[in-house]
Order: structure tokens, then sequence, then C-alpha cells
């Protein structure tokens, strides 16, 4: 099944997304919801962000050939991560499915993506197994970590480099139904393809993950876990198209802009 | 003025505190809202987290005395920062004044508290200059940054050593009349002083952080920037008493408690 949160004539609903048509929803997918009987076109509404997360979380590096591009890009070796610690992006960040995403004046040359899958958690959990991890996620979405390079080289934190307005676009949807195992990752630039990689080769995988986290952290419904991205991308410029489609989910696309 | 989040019966609702009453207001602080006539004793009501943050700002490294006595424990030199670089900590782990902070079963002996004064934003911000900056901030409260020093320092991110449930204690309400050069910032174990620092003598001020901030995110109602600590402290354990005073604003007091 798929959850769009759309907008329509100034009001925002969750809505199942069948083919060419949404159905309305009453409530949220994370508690109690009653589908209303009012269908529109899919083309009639606008796409928003699927969920405003409490707590937006991030594994950052967890593909290889990603870290070691990346180190080699910095020219310094690659350092592997031994045990799956999450960081964290902003809400501030968040943009939705078709929104631009605006390149500040002083950004530098190194504006690049990161194709991601990202996790939607629908049940608080605690204390999870591996075996019982995949218990609390409600679905999966596509994430652009857009990361300008030379901020993230010299700042002491990921702050403006991942965290600028528009720099987290997260979309088109929440898929309900994936098998991780089938999934393959494929973005590409204005039409062409740049990158593509079996999605679910992480270095740690999703119940790693959150089994190690719910350790010590209660995850809650609409929390988002950002898995990571493989390889490497090219500079990214305003006027620069990027689709990052997850087969089996769907395409998030975004225009690159300079900011006015 | 001072603005408290209430539960009262089960009824969650904003007050405004004066001496030892609360008045219940109807709607939020950060937005149309109205005094009901309605008042309580303040013993009567539990203070919950004052706000519960879009997006959870921490400056981290802001006090010279701490990046010292950090470094020194570690056994590295100091890096003072050289520019306001925004970090995050996660709503989790957010817990309320006289809530305990549970330390759990495989945490080491260095679980230390961090007193810092929080900026809470009212109004949505971009592009302020310093001179401007302060026109964002609708008031002030108090958070301790609670802290476990031997997961800091091998863990890849701060996740566990900073965001662990009930390791942001945060209240016990916005005080909106600060004078930010007066304020005095203390702490207490177990009725012991063991720190005092004028509050505002930052490495970076709020003005600082703040326009340097809105020069790449939105700043919104509710979000919180927590200004970052002096000093040190002492190891923390199960049956201390952490009481963390900014004179003019409160007190925020919080037991600690082992897992069970």
């Amino acid at each position: 099944m798929r959850w769009a949160r759309c907008e329509r004539d100034g009001n925002v609903f969750f809505g199942i997304v069948s083919g060419d048509e949404v159905q309305e929803v009453a409530g949220t997918p994370f508690a109690a919801h009653r589908v209303t009987g009012k269908r529109y076109p899919l083309s009639s509404v606008k796409l928003l962000v699927p969920v405003v997360p409490p707590t937006f979380y991030a594994a950052g590096l967890n593909y290889v050939e990603h870290i070691k591009a990346q180190a080699a890009s910095q020219g310094q070796q690659p350092k592997i991560p031994q045990k799956p610690d999450i960081g964290y992006r902003a809400v501030n960040a968040l943009t939705a499915h078709e929104e631009p995403v605006i390149i500040p004046r002083d950004a530098g040359q190194r504006v690049q993506y990161e194709a991601e899958l990202v996790v939607v958690i629908g049940k608080k959990a605690k204390h999870l197994s591996e075996a019982d991890a995949l218990s609390c996620v409600f679905g999966y979405t596509i994430g652009n970590d857009v990361s300008e390079r030379d901020w993230q080289a010299v700042d002491r934190t990921l702050w403006r480099a991942k965290n600028t307005d528009t720099w987290k676009p997260m979309g088109p949807w929440i898929e309900t139904e994936v098998r991780l195992e089938s999934l393959r990752t494929i973005v590409r630039v204005n039409g062409k393809t740049t990158l593509e990689f079996p999605t679910n080769h992480m270095l740690f995988s999703i119940p790693q993950y959150i089994s190690a986290m719910t350790r010590y952290v209660t995850l809650y419904p609409g929390d988002v876990i950002w898995m990571g991205t493989e390889g490497a991308s090219p500079n990214l410029k305003a006027g620069d198209v990027c689709e990052i489609e997850i087969v089996g989910i769907g395409t998030l696309r975004n225009a690159f802009v300079a900011e006015s």
C-alpha cells in the first residue's frame, strides 16, 4: 500500500495511492483512520513530505564503496565503521518530491546527491532484537541526503553541509509492501543514469541498526531512519534535475536552483 | 513572564506561572491564545517539558574552560572552535523537571551533567543579522545535556552518549524576561554546589549563533538551541540528585536512577 501526504485546495490529508488515483483518508496511518470515500486524480494533489518526523535519524556511512569514495575525495584513508552508530538530520531541511533544492550563493562546487532508502517507524519501540526489529517499521520511502563537501570537510558538525533549507528531499510516498532484498536504487541526473546499486547491500542492515538503537532510544511513530548511500555523485549545479528511483517504491525528483 | 506546559487530571495545557499559582491558557505561546481564567496551585500540576521542538539544536562546545577540561579528560589538546557550527540533539531523550534520568545497565562510570541555557525560538526566522537575532527569541529555559564520556570517546556519533532516553532534562518553564548579561548558572549535586559560572560568557554569543545559523536554516517557533556548558562535572551515579539553577530563570532538578 502507498501512503502519501497530500494538499488539495488548501486541505492537508493522508491518502492511499492506487495507480493514478488517491483516496482521501481521515486520520493518520500511525493511528486510527478511515477511508473517506473521496477520490482524486493523483495529478490534482500536491504531494507533501510524507511524514514530518519527531526525530530524524540518519546512518550516514553505511555502504562500503561510498565510504571509500568519500575518503579518497578528501585525501584520507577510508574508516569503515565497526558498529551501527546512528546520526541525525534536521526537520527544517525537509522538502517534498518535485520541490526545488536551493543552492545558497556561497556554496562551493561540490554539491552532491546521496540516494537513500528511508525507514518509516510505525510503532513505539524499545529493546527490539534483530529478529523482531522490522515489527516497528510502517514502510519505506526515498531520501536525497544533499551534501556540500567543502562545508562537510571544514565545519565542526554537518549542520549546513547537510541541513541547509531544502537539502533533504523525501518522498514521494511511503510504500508498506517492500521486499528489501530485491530493491534497486537508480539515480539519474538530467535523465542520464549516474549510479545504480542494490539498496539492501548495506554495511549494517536495518534490523542491526534498529536493534542497536532501541537498546538506548525509544523509536516513535513517524520517526524516520535514512539508511545511507552507495557510490559517489557528480557535482550538481543550478538547472540540474536529480531523480532517485528505488524500484518497488517510486521516484523522488527535484530540480536544483540557485538562491535568488 | 513564565510559561509552563502543564498536565492536570489528564489535560495538557500551557500556563502562565505567577508565584505559587498557574493560570491556564488556551492555545500555545507561539500563536493566538487567551487566558482562560482558571487558576491552580503550582503544586497541583505536573510540569512537562516546556516545548517539544521541531528541531533540537545544541551548540556543544561553547565555553573555554569546558573545552579544555573535556580535552584533558580524553588526553587530547583542546581544539577551540573558530566559528559557531551548530549541532543537534534528539527529541526522544527529552524529559521534564523532577523526572528521573535513567542510567542504562551498561553505561560506564563517567555519566556527567552539562548545565545549559536553552534559547526557545518564538518566530519563524531566516537571514537575521546579529543586531536583529534576538528578535526571533521567545524566551529561555534550562537544559541538562547529560553525557556518558566513554561512549562519547568511542562512538562515531554522539547518539547514545548524549541522546539515550531521559538524558535531556529541560525545564521547568520558559522565562520571557531575561537579562542575559546578569544570568548565573549554579549546579548542585545532592545539595552541594559543584559548578558556578556567568551564563552568558560564551565563546560564541546567542546572536552570533542565530545569525550564522539563519544564513542557511530557517528557525521555527518552538525550536530550541542549547548553548553549551562551562567547566567539568563529577561522575554521577544512581541516587544522585542534580539541580541546575539559572538565577533569573528557575531550577531544573532531576534524580539519577539505575535502569531496572
